[in-house]
């Protein structure tokens, strides 16, 4: 039975995700509003530069003040998609107090401030939804809080910045350097003017953020998520990783100790097997392995970013939200109840590639096997390689704490016969 | 908050997957407590064979009676994993008229009378959820209604049976015959002593006919499945698809017609290329392509059966139903809006792979490519081979309708040069 008063949406942003929003709700609208129950009218769409023609939007809805749209009192969703930590930390939290649910992209402030949005919304009884804040339309938030509910999440393992993909895939298919293949995503669309949220990592490691703390019932925020960028991977990098049979990957890993006490959350470059699923996630698609208990290992696959499919998304969570708005209840909200301890990046075990530059001389290989060993990590394999009195050594190690391969580089770094650490990449997927 | 009073679950059958469910509800009973915002507690499992030891089991809430055991009165939610349609449709149906609702499991039931069996959730007010009926471990069910209930499903593509993949993987990797590879299946127990649901794809069209219907929003029973088995493909069939640079896979296929009239569905042995994601699907693990509107082409990847798999998505249908009774409310029910009508295999449009025993004589090919055209079906390759008086033709042709396929091979069939039909094979996934 359909209920014939509308629900009202008010859109926080039009550029190209809010756009594609707007779009959808207008020609999907009957569809929507059966899978609804009742209608959905867009009642409002806040913007900063109003005098941009928006094709398709009635510009009576175009308004440039977002605060009193917001605080209407006869919205029932915010879809909020300007991104960024203000306003749209505010305007969410204005939301929640005038009684509407709010969906949102917002990695970076979900990351940031997950736990305080949370509060408020379950202080007002309003959901907070944000399928759209990691990989794109893959959905992921809804399967990790749902579907896997009743299992016990022990990695998150994926590549979630569309972006350093393409660059990556660009340097790994071209043999091109960092910069020639930024300029490539740059000049294609993939990568944005200033492009140091996706390269330096931190788009990536909002992602971690929430992921992790979704899979393990635990609150991580973006401070306790270890990062590096892939800035410095080069092309000599990816013939390294070729001779092993590997490639390099951003990887956002959340994983579960051993032990199951704690939890520890990264992003970083990682050479990865020819023959693992992520070795062949090409140009700016995303994929996410889940490894849990009882499901073992689940892969999703698609498009991580872009308007169309960030859309499919958000409107998949307006759509829920809205359901549960008639139902008079809400989704589930902030699990964090396991409240595991976040541990630092020393604490990560994993194995490690990594390229000295050393003397060519007797004794040098023995030098540094010595230093390997008094840190305890176990090597695996050495490859000497000698020309014209230099020489470069490439060790990669078994598992081994970055705490201690810290420490073996320091010590390496001290030898009078290591001219110098050329690269240290982690090796992840075996 | 937690409430105290713990919601009751009935477990239906305590085979592979319920013993497995059982065991998950008492090892992590904590968690599941603190998910769902209250205790959950194993109140009876009704089996056949009592004597049988259970390994955790309390000996006290095991019962032959099912029936009693539904009707109890007391039961928040009863978890089906019996499979079959009686008693499993009965019991229910008495579940959902006494109160409780319903996880279920059962593929073959959902696809024949998933209509009434939702109505009747309905008009209790209860909920059906059965994540684990399609794929295993995979979230399908969930992400298909819920993720991209904004979105316009247009087709689902997958490798739903994970003991025809096995198969069909081992004949293509060491050139074993069907037999052969069945009787490895069997003596690995991926294959059961009678494996007809699988190897003659009703285990497929069930999940299909479940697939399409959420995917379109239309009801697809079992009967509207076009249905192939793979028992015919032969190790002739791999070397004809390793010539073309493809695989065969079991596939189901539910596609929205071009105009977005009318869906099909449908499963049968075909033809992928190698660079296809589904053709690196290995053993006995399923894959679902999903290509809508605007997330574009999404995949989901994981083990499609098995005691723990399974046991993981029922009990991810558990917690989401049991939060639901706790907030006095209801999950998505059966959405059948749409009513697209489901049109016959003759209104598929795919393309062919078709190897003919000709006589060995001129004139032949000029014969062969004449009943092709006066049927519409357009050729893109054909390939001649001659031997002894005998040869064979090897014809790939575009994209033409079922219908027009099947009238252009019964003329072929009457023409005399024409010794015999070798195979037929559909191309699909490019």
């Amino acid at each position: 039975m359909m209920r014939t008063r509308p629900l009202k949406v008010a859109l926080l942003g039009c550029g190209v995700v809010g756009s594609e929003v707007a779009r959808i709700m207008t020609t999907h609208a009957d569809d929507l509003a059966a899978r609804i129950g009742a209608p959905v009218e867009l009642a409002g769409v806040a913007v900063r530069r109003p005098a941009k023609v928006r094709a398709g939007i009635d510009p009576a809805l175009v308004t440039t003040d977002a605060t009193a749209l917001v605080k209407r009192g006869d919205i029932d969703v915010v879809v909020e998609v300007i991104g960024g930590i203000e306003p749209a930390r505010t305007l969410i939290a204005t939301a929640f107090e005038h009684g509407a649910s709010v969906v949102s992209a917002n990695k970076a402030l979900l990351a940031q401030d997950g736990a305080a949005l949370h509060a408020a919304a379950g202080e007002h009884g309003r959901d907070l939804y944000y399928e759209a804040a990691v990989a794109g339309a893959i959905p992921l938030i809804r399967p990790l809080r749902e579907s896997l509910a009743g299992d016990k999440v022990n990695r998150v393992l994926g590549i979630v910045n569309g972006t350093t993909n393409f660059i990556l895939d660009k340097m790994d298919s071209t043999g091109a350097g960092y910069q020639e293949a930024l300029d490539e995503a740059t000049a294609l669309g993939y990568a944005e003017a200033d492009p140091t949220a996706d390269v330096e990592g931190f788009d990536a490691a909002a992602k971690a953020a929430i992921l992790a703390g979704i899979a393990f019932h635990t609150r991580v925020r973006l401070d306790d998520v270890y990062r590096e960028g892939m800035t410095e991977v080069t092309a000599a990098d990816f013939a390294s990783a070729k001779e092993m049979g590997c490639t390099i990957k951003l990887l956002a890993i959340c994983e579960r100790a051993a032990d199951g006490a704690s939890v520890t959350a990264r992003v970083h470059p990682a050479m990865i097997p020819l023959s693992h699923p992520l070795a062949s996630v090409r140009g700016a698609y995303n994929a996410v392995f889940v490894e849990s208990d009882a499901a073992g290992q689940l892969m999703f696959y698609g498009p991580g970013a872009g308007g169309s499919p960030t859309a499919s998304a958000v409107l998949g969570d307006l759509v829920a939200v809205c359901r549960n708005r008639l139902n008079g209840t809400t989704g589930p909200g902030e699990s964090a109840y396991a409240a595991l301890p976040v541990s630092p990046m020393g604490d990560v075990v994993t194995r490690y590639h990594i390229s000295l530059d050393v003397a060519d001389k007797p004794g040098v290989l023995a030098q540094v096997a010595t230093v390997f060993a008094e840190h305890g990590v176990s090597i695996d394999t050495v490859r000497q390689q000698g020309k014209d009195g230099e020489a470069s050594l490439v060790v990669v190690t078994h598992r081994a704490s970055d705490a201690a391969l810290t420490g073996t580089v320091e010590a390496l770094r001290s030898l009078d016969t290591v001219r110098g650490v050329a690269s240290i990449m982690r090796v992840e997927g075996e």
